[in-house]
């Protein structure tokens, strides 16, 4: 498919969603193909004489910049945290470039700092580069934040939707849908009460303490623009096979679950910025389950379905109802801007 | 330094120069110190037992996207491999995250990605990660180009300002000026003749080139924002030596010399996209020279002066006219949006 004169660009195209994909693979597969680029991980793993490199980068457009539980900076350190971790690479060291708009408040500046600061303590990786770059008033949202992030991955570890296999669990580390609801909270001042809070959180911690103890886990990934519902559509496609979640299983809070329905949005393409899906044989389930379950963020942790071989690969859910409903790649952009 | 409440990002914060330098120091290197990031190098440089990685991030706001001799994604490309090359490092692999304006034209979109990929393949290096963020119209200039880059640095290569001693040998690699007064000129429609296109180049075949036969190269740096007099009084800071650099011996064409006359620019100030500023130990300056000389992106290389020992660290120019004058780091932000 080729683009057409006069197209222009969307909110859409930035969702997440279907076309995201469809920019992405229209025009910068096109243009750009490689090996590695094509793949379109998480994160790039590079093969050099030197090791296996992991290397991802991110831009932060999140709005509003700050709310509860998080802010900007932290999603931007957490987020490319999590690109290099699902990977199973140890996050080395992570850029950040700012675009500000003039007029830009230098103490909001230092608070998202401060917060970035934070977020790569605990993940134990440093900021080692950056760049500044400033726009005049109106030709941009306050600021904007690139973090890339590189790490080393070790030998033995390979991480792929390729090595998922028919009778896998799959299991997510907690509820979903957290971080979109509090930031269009916030954005929009709707007042949900409930004490909704983003979940922005570095999981390399959580995802080295599983990888170093089991030996059989095929595939994470984290839920970000898109949520759930879309991860598991890239997934299904890259590996070829079926998913079948069971909603009854899916971790979700009261609050996140009501504020969704009120809004009419579906919580399975709500973005998270501390969750991830991770597909392991069956037989270590309950080992990866108890793994989560004693790390502060997996304590919701849950197996939420299982891997099915199809003629035509598509993920299904069971419903509370009793039913079955196909889960499609996210259409349009329910909530953009929130990352 | 702290910052007052209520004190506001300026667009000379953006610049380069002074107030560039002051907001990384007072905040970035404050919050974010490390012993990688606090040498503000083009490169960070990260020792592992895998080798010496470098990486690098900028992100690229240049007003207007596209102009003679180059756009936003041909300097996105050269000006992150320039970054990892003047550390002495092959470039590996670079990563492209775009923060694009609803209703942006896909079509101009498809052009800059076209430009990225043939700067890439002309540096022998590949797009192998990216991120796509769209924000609603007037909320962004168009688009925003981030790109971070890695490159390893073989074990013997150490070029930084600590290396460089009293009577080397300062050498540029062509014209400089060209980039700055290209884009000023299609941005305002200023209608200077005289084929003055941007010289958005990468060099990293040309630095490879003088690394690989050179024994005494010293240090390198790109002449981005801020031009060869803020680079060269960053590189004056840090090796706390001198620079005497001669007026009558900087390269510049006559077209951009009567543009920066008339528009009342200083031309060491404006930025470049394919020059670098070069030391070398004194007796190897000819062969630096030639080399240059006989590689496309260097045939009008000059040895433009050398180091001193002062007391008092600074760079001076002998003028035309016979005197001599302090070259100052950039102050404000004479061309905002040109990179």
């Amino acid at each position: 498919m080729r683009f057409k004169t006069k197209e222009k660009i969307l909110l859409a195209h930035g969702s997440g969603g279907r076309l995201t994909h469809e920019l992405v693979k229209n025009l910068f597969i096109r243009k750009f193909s490689n090996k590695i680029l094509n793949k379109l991980d998480d994160s790039a793993v590079i093969k050099t004489k030197n090791g296996q490199i992991a290397f991802t980068t991110d831009s932060y457009v999140v709005d509003p910049i700050e709310f509860p539980g998080g802010d900007m900076g932290r999603i931007a350190i957490c987020g490319t945290v999590n690109d290099l971790a699902v990977k199973g690479a140890k996050p080395l060291a992570i850029s950040a470039g700012f675009i500000m708009e003039e007029g830009f408040e230098i103490k909001t500046l230092e608070r998202i700092v401060s917060s970035m600061k934070k977020a790569a303590k605990e993940a134990g990786v440093e900021i080692v580069t950056g760049d500044t770059k400033v726009v005049e008033r109106g030709k941009a949202d306050k600021i904007f934040i690139n973090t890339s992030g590189i790490g080393f991955i070790e030998p033995k570890i390979f991480l792929s939707p390729s090595k998922i296999r028919k009778g896998d669990s799959i299991i997510v580390n907690g509820n979903i849908a957290d971080h979109g609801i509090t930031v269009m909270n916030a954005r929009n001042n709707l007042g949900f009460k409930g004490n909704i809070r983003s979940d922005g959180a570095p999981l390399n911690g959580l995802i080295k303490k599983i990888l170093s103890s089991c030996k059989h886990i095929r595939c994470i990934r984290d839920l970000t623009r898109g949520g759930l519902g879309t991860s598991l559509n890239e997934i299904a496609g890259s590996s070829k096979l079926s998913m079948l979640i069971n909603q009854k299983d899916i971790p979700i809070s009261p609050s996140a679950e009501s504020a969704s329905a009120l809004l009419g949005l579906d919580p399975l393409y709500v973005a998270n910025e501390g969750k991830i899906v991770l597909f392991v044989k069956k037989p270590e389930e309950k080992k990866v389950l108890n793994l989560m379950k004693s790390h502060k963020y997996g304590r919701k942790a849950k197996i939420i379905g299982t891997v099915l071989k199809e003629k035509k690969p598509q993920v299904r859910m069971k419903t509370l109802m009793g039913g079955e409903r196909i889960v499609m790649m996210l259409e349009g952009d329910q909530l953009p801007r929130i990352c």
